[in-house]
């Protein structure tokens, strides 16, 4: 069993993407996180639900919880008005850390650690040239794990 | 709009919960991780999906992605051997973080800032007595958030 095996096709975004239809893709979709892939689809990033929340709460609610309680207005309203006319590539962190990207040959084993490591549910799977081939889920790897 | 409108019932662990039931928890209902919670309903940690992972994936795969490779056994195998007669407080992590657990009182953005905070993909919401009283998603979040 390996990343090949267990590779599903997955939905991408672009780092021109509008930032609202990158969210809306998330939601949609119930997407664990996104894969951002360059215009030969190599994938860039790979941004954890969570991160993808940080691009749309402002950055004085992020600071200080007890402002963001007391704003009186449609949290929706903020949040897209926060995405506003952004892409991708203006969320994206400035600092790459490890990407969570295997080949194809990679054991599962090596996605669980890769996943636990990386603190991202979501694993990009690529063939020789780096180009995007699927990705692999949390949902799917414990499937795969625990119900043997 | 506030917690106590968006939480819904959530499924809970208890320290003593043996950490093989608490995996095939989280793979059987697709949760994005588990609230622990002690006697009186309290919860005590939230553990995102990927760390229940970390519990699960032998400590010479994540220190050596090399060795990760070479395994030749059944994935499954080492997983639930791994875990073995370990419990969930067996688990969890050695130092406390900020835990993502909200009032009733709290907003949608409040929510969304703690989120990305603590990267963890699950609020649990708790009453005046801090005893739990239902959970928020991030997909529920998100879903409230962008499809107004």
């Amino acid at each position: 069993m390996r990343a090949a095996d267990l590779a599903s096709t997955y939905p991408t975004v672009h780092p021109e993407t509008p930032a609202v239809e990158a969210a809306r893709l998330l939601a949609g979709q119930n997407l664990p996180g996104l894969i951002v892939v360059d215009g030969s689809g190599t994938p860039k990033t790979i941004l954890p639900g969570t991160q993808v929340l940080r691009l749309a709460v402002p950055a004085y609610c992020q600071e200080d919880p007890a402002l963001a309680r007391v704003i009186d207005e449609g949290a929706a309203d903020v949040f897209l008005r926060e995405l506003g006319d952004r892409t991708v590539a203006d969320t994206l962190p400035k600092q790459q850390r490890e990407l969570p990207v295997v080949d194809r040959a990679a054991t599962v084993l090596e996605i669980a650690a890769l996943m636990a490591r990386t603190r991202t549910p979501l694993v990009a799977v690529v063939d020789d040239d780096g180009l995007l081939t699927g990705a692999i889920t949390l949902d799917a790897l414990l499937d795969r794990l625990v119900e043997q």
